[in-house]
């Protein structure tokens, strides 16, 4: 099956070591991340063809990047190469009841700075079966907002599936009106959302019956359903039993009525990258025409698996994952 | 608010790496701390004018020393020059029901060496708001307890209020009736006591009526007022629910009876420092003249928030603290 | 006390840093262990007369797995020389849900091609109380196995007492029944056997009562003393609270009845040579004369407290062992 | 001695570890760093009160550099706060005929942003008695080309002494014209310049008599003397024995004929801040009234001992300085 | 231009840090290297469309061997999957006059286990230009010497040019006969040697006029070519200042005098892979049709270049190679 | 052949990583090692039984130490237990005319406190061939020299030879009349002496005819044997191209004339316990009974070798360093 994955990849920087604060740290573990090609690497993983589309300077960083995706058999071709920088990000990686932060530093970078008919879409998308994107690129800059509507129009011209992760970074957006209307643009040209209640709430001011985060994303599913106008929901589900545990599971709406995933009780390592796993494991399910109980199953597991990773990226095997999916999860040695 | 600390800083080694003992360990990792610069640079990054009153050698190590405090914009002019060595401990870190172990090597050091009237009390706390000792200092020499004494003496004649955090080292004294004599003079001319029940059994043999450790201590802080004769007194709480999350919390007395915080539970880091942590912003609190219920849990989120991070230090912003006592401690990503 | 163990030590190489998997990884932590190795170490580190006996090729890592014993004071003279690799073994640290993993890599190594005859056991042998074996060795290779019977055999008629653990590695082995005749074979000349619910269940298709498993492994005390012929057994016990936090416990039977001992509630580091501490742990109880109970109590304190320690080793004193024995279990730091 | 630096600190990355190309690390050291940052450091390790005025971001980078300087009492009062993100550059280290990379992302950092009347020249230089610019720094932006001309004038009507490091930075200006008119604007108000042959053949094109890079210098010192209208200046001699040996020396010009220091042969470690050591070295003798031959040999003895050192900061003391220039360069061991 | 090249890619693992012994060291840096998987590297970082043919583990190790060569795009689709582990060496890195030593554990790899039949030379070969082999390879089983003979006889017959490395690594033969017979018979189908005076005397036992290397280089390559019947050989030159300075050359042969190209006075940080790096230089110069002299200063470039860079694989793009030919030798930063 | 050493084992920190100072670094590489142990160390590695003779605390650290000799097979038994603390060194490692410094930290360590009679030499020296020691022993405690002077002269009586470095640590006595009393009593019991020009220049105030260090040298021998009354003397040559490459050699005397060996060029990695190297090699060569020009060739080639290493430690074989000896010095790679 055929994935394309539109998005920027990003430097990622975190201090490592002892002293793990951003401002006195002496080291930065170096690595090459962001949320679309996040999906892209994972579907690569799980034995897809994946292209990622975006633009990178011409410099060791930009090529690192790219090399970060070629190791995984992502294919860069149609990575423009150009700009004056890569975008990059510093992460102190949060404990307990301490929050990670993200110090952003992408404004500038080669995506954000693209212009007008850079990217020939009908030739990019030629023989894809999904076009993936998120709410962040059209945040990056106004042409990335323009660049995102005119890969979605294009592909549903194509018959190329569209999928749209609802990630909203306020830090990036003016307000949320704006990424609204963005979004609302997007989601016309939709197959497929990804999601949670967190975004439904921060962007559309949806409130959502049930007693706990699971029956609040049955009714968010039923309700965004219709708010949306796209008939194929996934979300993820997310309950805290303390800062470093979490209950984390999925659920999905296609006909009428949603489905559930198992729930699964984690002891967090790094949260980042986790709804990019969830994304790609349910895309995974779908192009192997698996059943939505079974898609949706392994989202999940993927979701909760990518939770005991450190990093942004996902680099499980299908049989990883199932293992989750099939109860192996006492943490028993495997030799 | 100008606040003086007055007491050791030590070179502090923790091994690093897959092999974690210390007598295994192929690389230590090196700071610089100790009780009262802890306080000192925890005051420091609330924004306060702070300085750091010891004796260091004239040697890269003692160099270092004075650094790690510059850096913070801690004060070190009234930081002697002299000695042969500084003070050093090793830490082996637990984790689970694997307790830490600290091994002193802190004989001979600067400051247990230095002789009466090294320090001019009344130049070095003129204008000051605040002075803060410790029970560590007077046990490290006989000069060391002569030097607690005056400092405080005159602290008082200049109007300048006493904190004193009645820290207990068992392997620094002969016995706890030494402790007990020397902590009775200190007393008398305190303002604000630092503490917690265990101080107060293993110095003090008292006992306490209540079910659970914060009932214990509000009896503890009832007694105690009358005991050390003291008007404030600001303890933390901590109760197990195992050996690596623990629930915390504070306590203060002020007219007659004691008010209480939030509790916290915590998965726990690093336990050093977090008593020096409570200290700061407690005093910072009162610098800001916040009433009392506000004093009490900004100093206790301070508290629970230094569990989360490795090393003596404690580097938080008041921002960083304060969103703890607002909630935030979901440990959800900041971007 | 003079124990011998008899197997194989390997090269150990784990991920550090970051990027913690084994493709893609840029460093490894180097350290050598074994199974039979770990009780001796352990052994050796609780002040006994320990030898480890194997071969090992003459270069420089064989040299290095050598010195990692001659630090401990386990005796390594007769470790003979020859050979042409050391076996190796990586390992993925799992966490949370996510397994551990394993990639033995110790075909053709020194030990597994070992001769007949290469051994003089009765010289080995001579003034030594125990001699421990584990049922790897004999699935290294046929001579192994061989020599494996021979070393028991030979103890039994010198009146060298003979410990057995049933570590079972299902990758080693053709099926279950290759090792079940061995096993059966070594058991015959065994006079005190380790293991777990486990093995019985994957060796011996065995089967037990109870609800949980503290009495299942009472129920399959019971039973393998009569399946074994083996007047005494001690096995480990572990329930799952999560996949990082484990009950653990120990059990041992001699009389009719079999004794328990506490149990731990731990959050876990690292489970490997967890087995192999509690059976050093055993050993030196008995070695020491301690009635059953004292035994049983001390072998699972360091079967509990290994697990909150990286590595295979366990290096833990007699006094840090006791120290858990006799409660100190809240993780308060020592001074 | 009062002296004050203009212009910008960034975060420094270099690669670590056994990959060292910018495009394969796993790790960056971090580090904090800059031409005028660096002089004001080295003259604070001389025991100089100094200030280094620039402009940085409200973020944990931005904090990070100003504790750098603040670690080594350079005063940061006058370092502005705003803007985004501070500049920062990748180094990529040569060895041996492989030359060391500079990969600038400084476009947009916070210094080369600055609006006009951010600087209050008259209150900043008050009680200064020397203020050090270089040629960097105008070409960040429009706007710090002309904060450079204002500060040098401000200086030179309240009495300041003026000194400019010819440093150019190819890369950073549109071509070499643009900077020798700005360059020359500057020198109208300077005291004391730093250079080298290789800016005055890249900007002024101009040539040397001369066999060796001695006598170039010498014949340099005696032509920019007139073409600058500038009547001290000194500047560092480079000759090559290998990519990894050089020697290298200084010379000085303030009446009619030119002075030169000794010679050092140097086995180069690191040639980052090497210029800078030079101009902090030859400024602190200034400061100290130094005569002109001990002033250059302290200068070329620092610009020497640098290159012995990684990063660009140059922390050693006058005593160490003066050991080089009294022949101490055999390296034996001090203890 | 596509090239081929066949052999064994192995895990390499190199002491890092302090103690630098393999038999002392705590880390081993991980890394995937081997000679022709090294040219393959060099030629893709070149530009060139390149394949490595081999075998490898269906393991994670075997997996990040094949992601070290997709990160270069080096085509890994004839890598085949399978065998029980992959070639391990370690490296202890020599310095001054102490010797770089490897200790190989490649024996039963996957390479070296390969049976008749497993590689269709003829769908493999199909569209090269290019096949390159080495000595080791041969020397690895009877089985890969079998299989580099048909694939250089089917490149033959296919038209593509067969280069041969005339590696001779002793401690993998019997002995030097049964290396001669061999790569006789490789040589009947060779194109172009690549090689140096070393094994032509250790392996053919020949001696060379001349009274230096450089001298005794160009009679060899005369020598060689009646001797081996094969028309374009190309051959390192390596003289000796030191244990860590050389003088480094090439030397080519084609019609019936050698050329010669600069020698560069090398630094020298790590021998390993210039043999490689010189390979891959030259093939990359013949691919794109450069002139005889450029072709050996371009590989001489590279070879010399490689010396200055950590680890096995030469990653220097052509134009950083060029700037080596251009003469840019003095160290100079690049900004 | 039997040894025994009998000095100080020190905890040695030196800093790791980038910024290598003592005063900036995070980060300290631990090891082991002193003058005298570092002798012990040598020679078990060549093979000999060595015992080194000490006092350490009961401390990890103490243990940590021990555990450093047990690996190399040095016998610990007469190490005796007790004292607060281990001496401690922290090394700033030097570069090119950088010098090395080393900051002391050994008052009042273990070795330093012993009291009278807690060595029982007579027991301690049974069966031994030789007993050495060294100058900085007796500069430790009045106690420590006492001891040393005790222990030779029982070595006198017992027929143990007794072989003495003249090391000099300045900073560790009073003055140089001090030492040159001590050193002559213990030269009244000494078979073989260990030097170098520099101690007899300092220490003894000889001056040397020669116009360079080997010239020197042999004068100093012929002197040195007058003025000592020692007839064996083995000492050090080391002549400077520059700070980073030396020429070292080493000349020794036992009847009229002494004789000397080869010389070598080195690039300096560490020159920490290359004294020590050579004392081993030397002791290894009698030991062996080799004659006169053998033992200055070994105990000069290891010295050699030594300054290729890091660390204050020689592991290198009796085959590594014959190789030295036997002309292998071009750094070629062993495979």
């Amino acid at each position: 099956m055929s994935f394309s994955t539109f998005g920027e990849i990003m430097l990622r920087l975190v201090p490592t070591g002892q002293a793990d604060r951003l401002s006195t740290t002496s080291l930065f573990a170096v690595d090459y991340a962001g949320s679309e090609s996040n999906v892209a690497v994972s579907l690569a993983c799980l034995g897809n063809n994946v292209q990622f589309i975006s633009k990178l300077p011409d410099n060791p960083m930009g090529q690192a990047a790219r090399q970060s995706l070629d190791r995984f058999h992502v294919s860069t071709e149609n990575i423009l190469e150009g700009g004056h920088r890569i975008g990059t990000y510093f992460i102190e990686l949060g404990s307990s009841i301490r929050p990670s932060r993200v110090v952003y530093d992408r404004a500038e970078s080669a995506i954000a700075g693209i212009k007008e008919g850079e990217f020939d879409w009908e030739h990019i998308l030629k023989n894809q079966k999904w076009l993936h994107v998120s709410g962040i690129t059209p945040a990056l800059s106004k042409q990335c907002a323009e660049e995102c509507l005119l890969a979605v129009q294009t592909a549903e011209e194509m018959g190329v599936k569209v999928s749209f992760d609802l990630n909203y970074r306020r830090s990036l957006w003016e307000n949320s009106d704006t990424a609204k209307t963005i979004f609302n643009r997007i989601l016309q040209h939709t197959d497929l959302v990804f999601g949670n209640i967190g975004v439904l709430k921060d962007v559309y001011g949806l409130t959502f019956n049930g007693n706990n985060h699971t029956d609040q994303t049955l009714d968010a599913l039923r309700k965004a359903r219709h708010v949306f106008g796209v008939k194929q929901l996934a979300f993820t589900i997310r309950d805290h039993s303390s800062a470093s545990v979490n209950q984390v599971g999925g659920a999905f709406i296609s006909g009428d009525e949603p489905i559930i995933s198992n729930t699964y009780s984690i002891e967090i390592t790094d949260r980042f990258g986790t709804g990019d796993a969830f994304a790609a494991g349910f895309l995974h399910a779908l192009g192997n025409g698996w059943h939505q109980q079974k898609a949706i199953d392994f989202a999940t597991a993927a979701f909760a698996l990518k939770h005991t990773m450190i990093g942004d990226i996902h680099t499980s095997s299908e049989q990883e994952i199932n293992s989750i999916v099939e109860g192996n999860i006492s943490g028993h040695v495997i030799r």
